[in-house]
């Protein structure tokens, strides 16, 4: 079974190939009369965009989306919108090694042994290139909870962490890691750098934060506000940890360490701690809901790996191509995407049961 | 929205609170004429039942399971499978605290915020002990993978882990800890009884391996096995935390380091790591499939915490009642039944696209 | 696959078989609050209990609903409703005619050929007997929607119709056809008699209208009001026809006949016909949703008819056991559950996306 | 909440307004290595393409069906197929009349009910235009089930039915009505022709067979086979009924005169009769399966109608533009590609359930 839709109420379909004519994604569900067009989603899609630092893939796509359907006069109409992003730099190139062999780390021995075979430029559907259309449905998602306010940045490279005490905001802009932290974002030029020019690659994670959202989204237990955020993070090329709040840490805490006291406040209840990560028993408690998101290092690396072609006999095969040296980096605007999905799910859910 | 259903083609539905007159699950999809009755899922249902040892609840359950239907002359029929535990150890008790104000740590609030009122007793839908249910229906979805093997254990305690060195899988039934590591299980001991003792609870991480499972079930790109492991192990109660394989140490490797080399086997394809955890662009690679689960410290504790109450006024909330030190320890066979679930999903889900 | 869930936001899930120790109904998503209990479910499953005149089988069944979990304190939780009903009175008999060969116009042959065998007692899963479990779901959904009165009745039996002019809804509930045109009724009991006597059996048409629908419930287009009642409706036993509004009749008419005009009224539009059943574009319109069902005569009959057994050869098989000679006079309830059912779950659906 | 994907493990989602750019379908969920290019797929776009005779809408729309994903090297991939339908002929006019006020019969009402607002050109999403897209997807549904044959034919326009004795399926593309008995085709031209010039419409009723499904495909109780074809065709446009084999017939007849008995045969058992369809218990039995569907007279007829504007005030409207004057013609095409899209899905789950 191929599956390719995610959400409940408000759900999205994408669709395409590294190296097909075009990727996209249908966005079904949206409530009618928002406003929006293209300008809307770009800034996302641009966020997200290849080849503007030494630090990404040089592959150049402009990634301009372009909205048929579902969107009449400058709203929603309630109806599908079809989103389409053209794919432009599909460079013509010799894939006859990876057509043979597989790739170490990559998923090509995976669909071989689940399709029998795999349309193997640029990775075809398993490529990073999917999340552009991702990012695409986010932007249509952010429009359902405009009181929402996602931020996400990468908290660590290569093992080397941000200094909480550094964290700024305005910094996420500045530099070409989406990093908080700008002595932190001094230090990761260099190892994504080293990466790079040593045809090697570091891994990263990616923190998330979502303030704003009421408290009562969620649901026992099934549908868990965490259970479907996980499944929305672990679902993104290349992560292989997700958690909420204090997450692995929390293992660790006695159950007065790990307490979020409550008291009242000016605005209603207040917290005065947020391990939990803004959701318990699955729902939300009205604190900003803490994501955090493990990605490994790009598999695609210059050095030749042992491994085996498609006959079953030893080979080696390293990765020639243009790829990111830390794919984490741009998945900051994935894992907001992911989030902002996820919470307009779960608000048009909890309004749907609970009015 | 209440979503209490999970699975796509192998789906189970789950019902009932901690203080009802019973819990159950409802199995719909099972592939027909696998022999079955309750003998074959109870031991796991006994595996996970508390008041055995001092470290779990003392509440008294026998958790004895009932098949309701979808069983004819000892085979399954195809059709639902529906199976009901009856709740006997409700204690009477005083809930007037619990009823008044919201527990810190606990789903009370978030429950309240989102329909308005809840069922107190005992946590209601909330409680832990839900999770008969998963472990009932994952005793149904370990028939359909008769060749996979799962094996869970609790792998750290307190921050305090055991010794891969001392890795011996025959441990595990040898102490009330699901523990391999001999020498673990006695620190752990002290350490939960400590906890107990003070009133307080500590958090846990559980570890589970399947091995056996094919190379080729999963898909991309919303039904990554990956991803609906993510989904199944984080909508587990008390779960904050979920890795595949290397998890967030994998974002501190290099590709190089990250890689898991193939090389011809005397049975198909092997590799030399298995950093992936048996997972690649989210179908499994043949490799055991490895996940990882944290589990927060046990809520309930018997030191006073600041909260509010219904009426949103300050107070102080201590959780009377019997409960597990260490709530993670009894995740082991929850950990498995939902790993059960998930690949019997797939394999059902494999079988229907490619035959 | 089986797939014995229905719905989409308010969902339910039913399970049992005709001669295992229960049957029930998990109802999944419902809205919090809302006053319930056994009391509140139990006159829609009397209503279609058998065995309270000749004119139905003469199984004996109290059909006393219980409800297991998702309510406290009289109101819903918001959390799973299980509700279930024992079976009393499986008739201890001999099976083996039906266990070695298949009962002509059964659902006998197909189940063995999807799933290698069957729980033959009473038909097991294929038997009208677990429609009472739609009965008890029915009950609950109605409580979602108030300001909807759903009213169904026979309209048609053994092809000898009700004269509309002779309408008069309070005849219903005085004869045992809920035939609300007295005249026909009183036809209808020599028809069904001679049936029964004759160990026959006879078709009816059972019509369904449900008022104070608004106008907006539904959806374009693969969730359709309409698409999802003729999947409610065609999910009964024994229904071989659905039809809306004017159904096939419209086939015959020209546009200008089949046109609904609207004009002005005093609370809004009102229509001056009502052709389309109260739904256009898959979307309700305000007029009442009308949907009229063909009920099959019942399979099970005394006249000898050729088959084979298991083994393939030919044989003869006639039905004994206690049948109802009309099966679609207690498809009534069940019509008016399912109605309520689709219903409940389109203003749910409603509410989520457009607020 | 807006629901535009049908089926469940192959399941398609549709997009896109009669007067957008383009309109579309993503296939997902079909299985690998199926031999695929656009030239399998036009022939059942170009059965159905408008203005092919003065029959049918003279709108002029190539329908060239480009495919974006999902296939490689001529051969499905099992990654979502996506389809895409230009609209060429959006023929520039004033809309100003529909934009205001509401036609009696059409969507338009009940659209502005829901949404608020609408696209109203040339009935946006609601336009028998969305059928092109089911089509394509039927195309790709056939390569699933290259063992079943799939024939749709129209047996009634205006109230005048063939002659079964005249049946020849050769005639069906003999003339513009899908018409397989010659003489009937002749009637209808002046009964089309009449409407036409009248600027009137007539209904339809259209039959649809499907020979070589085994027994054993569907799904007791939710997912029957025959109430997921009776949503299929429930949500075609226009569609006001739907019979499976006898359908209302049935209701007329006896238990006896309903049976459908059974006998060994050649190739296993044989039937002597199909009231049933093709279908009992929800599963298939391996006779043809039989759908009969009732098209209503298009709404959109030239004589002007009582109707209201959108400020609630009595206008007349009568429908200007290019349509059908018996849109259960160009259903042929479209009920044969809901039966193939149906009966696949249910192919891939019975595979999945029972191997």
């Amino acid at each position: 079974m191929s599956v390719n839709t995610f959400g409940r109420l408000l759900r999205f379909t994408t669709w395409g190939e590294s190296h097909g004519p075009a990727i996209g994604a249908v966005v079904d569900g949206c409530p009618p009369g928002l406003t929006i067009d293209e300008s809307v989603i770009q800034p996302f899609l641009d966020a997200r965009r290849p080849g503007q630092s030494k630090f990404t893939t040089q592959r150049q796509e402009p990634d301009q989306v372009r909205i048929l359907s579902g969107v009449f006069e400058g709203k929603t109409t309630g109806t599908p919108i079809s989103l389409m992003i053209e794919n432009v730099d599909q460079r013509s190139k010799d894939y006859s090694d990876v057509a043979k062999a597989y790739r170490p780390g990559h998923a090509d021995y995976a669909y071989d042994a689940k399709y029998g075979f795999r349309d193997y430029r640029g990775g075809g559907r398993s490529s990073a290139r999917e999340t552009a259309s991702r990012v695409a449905a986010g932007g249509v998602a952010r429009l359902v909870i405009p009181d929402v306010t996602i931020l996400a940045y990468v908290s660590e490279i290569g093992g080397d962490a941000i200094d909480m005490a550094n964290f700024d905001p305005a910094e996420i802009a500045n530099n070409p890691f989406f990093c908080p932290d700008a002595q932190a974002a001094k230090r990761w030029e260099k190892i994504v750098d080293d990466a790079r020019l040593a045809g090697s690659s570091v891994g990263a994670v990616v923190e998330c934060v979502a303030t704003g959202v009421p408290a009562g989204w969620g649901a026992p237990l099934y549908g868990k506000l965490d259970a479907d955020l996980a499944a929305a993070m672990m679902g993104i090329n290349a992560v292989k940890g997700v958690e909420i709040g204090d997450g692995f840490a929390a293992a660790r805490l006695t159950g007065e360490q790990n307490a979020d006291p409550m008291h009242p406040g000016s605005n209603g209840p207040e917290f005065s701690a947020n391990h939990a990560g803004g959701i318990a028993g699955g729902i939300s408690t009205g604190q900003p809901v803490v994501v955090r998101v493990a990605f490994k290092p790009t598999s695609s690396i210059l050095t030749p790996q042992p491994t085996i072609n498609r006959a079953g006999e030893a080979t080696e095969l390293f990765t020639k191509g243009r790829h990111d040296p830390c794919v984490g980096i741009r998945g900051v605007p994935v894992v907001e995407a992911m989030m902002a999905l996820v919470l307009a799910d779960h608000k048009l859910l909890h309004r749907g049961q609970c009015g």
